[in-house]
């Protein structure tokens, strides 16, 4: 099935737009997970990655009927090697088999035959021998636009084959953000200028919903920008990043939103999952403590409108 | 050591600018390779990691005394999961054995502590429950400036920990790249800008040689173009890509490099990965046939100055 129409269906089923953040960093994961991890696997990437699918499984089965999507950070798994792409795996499928669209928000950039390699390892079935093996299977991906169309257009090909999405980042929520994508081409910005791109790219990947399977990573944190790149990308889904932290708020991230509160999935990550530290609750409790606070934001992106 | 001075040595010593490519297509693997691959492991994962790892070290082990650098493509590796990495991490560890730098053209983006678990996992030493272990540990990667500096800073970070490389993208080969690197800010081109950008990214990082562990990857289809970014990068080394292919040759590679042949190391891929179909040579003799072509290109290469 098409990946926009899935992902719009599943936001309102849900009456929720989060996606919410898996990035396993160390200093998220319980003592109680880690020490059980580091009996069992020694000081290992073995260990680390048992500690991290650990984690990961409570929080999915915390807030599985509650959140539409997961946003899997790749770096975070990739960065322990095979066996961290092991956790992310085992994750992702975990992910899946509980209804959940995962997003892997792996930020990657190719072209050609490597471009078709990236995607059809993330998105879809991998050529080995002239057959055709499951890769990781997310729903949908990042990408970065800075080698043009055909930097995009495999992904986009596999996404059509496979019913997977892929979100064009456009607008990066960081700070030195400025120093490329706000840069000025004649009468507009950089970031104007790849969101003309990505609604050419997104065409002929348009659903039922009215939105296109390509879709855009937009930080949140200047809504007058996200007016703008709505207005020049009026078929894509915003992955809206950067919520609740670099200063942003409710008021900021409805920018990315239509009137009628379609348009924007929202990712949402250390609130959720370091909500036990914040809270101040016992270790054991991070996966209701992260139940709680993601009620709380489905509240506090459901009162905008 | 520094890793510009690293490979400034290395390439005189051997007086070949040559990175070899890596990219393992199944298209270029020996028959007799991928039918003991298949024999040993059945079709998975598993048979394609081998035969790659299988082919790569036959060839590094006909070119390591002639080429300073291998060019690892990422995405050919990651496409195949953890049995991807594993032939990814083992060709790595294999060729740093034999002498040769590795670099992972990985084309990468991240920014804040996804950027320093991309770079500490690919460069470096991974941080792990408070202590550290070895990642992939390539001399040098690709990434992308799409995110500004915080993208990039906490990969030179890394580089200057670890005394290893980065190349920035900054103007790619393929054709589509105008789409974003040739518009117009003003009087000059996005391209001229980001070359701006990692020139300033690369000042904390120049060795004995002149040149910074920060570089630039530069296609070498358009020589006017090569020359303006030179121009604006005087202390990057020139990862030059798209030689041989895409119409460009050896007088056009020529502007990557300064007068007296320093300043850019060529990636060159299919030339000798299939040198074995191309000559018409049985593929039992694909390492041999890899090697005259190595062997011929350092001429080419040569002869320039």
């Amino acid at each position: 099935m098409h990946f926009a129409d899935k992902l719009v269906r599943r936001i309102s089923a849900l009456d929720n737009p989060t996606a919410l953040g898996l990035d396993p960093l160390p200093e998220h994961l319980p003592d109680f997970i880690v020490k059980k991890a580091l009996k069992e696997h020694g000081l290992s990437f073995q260990a680390m990655a048992e500690a991290i699918l650990r984690f990961n499984c409570g929080i999915i089965d915390a807030v599985a009927d509650l959140v539409p999507a997961v946003k899997l950070r790749f770096a975070f798994y990739q960065a322990y090697g095979a066996e961290g792409l092991r956790a992310y795996q085992e994750t992702l499928r975990y992910a899946r088999g509980k209804g959940l669209l995962v997003i892997a928000d792996a930020k990657l950039s190719e072209c050609g035959s490597a471009a078709r390699a990236y995607a059809q390892g993330h998105l879809g079935q991998v050529e080995i021998f002239g057959e055709r093996l499951p890769g990781f299977c997310a729903d949908a991906m990042t990408v970065l636009p800075y080698l043009g169309s055909e930097g995009i257009l495999p992904f986009a090909q596999v996404c059509q084959d496979e019913g997977a999405g892929i979100f064009v980042v456009v607008r990066t929520a960081n700070a030195s953000a400025d120093e490329i994508q706000s840069q000025p081409l004649g009468d507009h910005l950089m970031d104007e200028h790849v969101a003309m791109l990505v609604e050419g790219w997104g065409r002929d990947l348009i659903g039922e919903s009215g939105f296109s399977s390509v879709g855009a990573v937009v930080g949140v944190a200047y809504p007058e920008e996200a007016r703008r790149l709505r207005h020049l990308m009026p078929n894509q889904i915003f992955l809206a990043t950067g919520y609740r932290s670099q200063g942003s708020s409710a008021k900021k991230v409805r920018a990315c939103f239509y009137e009628n509160g379609t348009g924007a999935v929202v990712s949402v990550c250390k609130p959720v999952l370091l909500a036990y530290q914040q809270s101040g609750q016992p270790a054991e409790a991070y996966a209701d403590a992260a139940r709680e606070a993601a009620l709380r934001i489905k509240g506090e992106l459901a009162r905008m409108f």
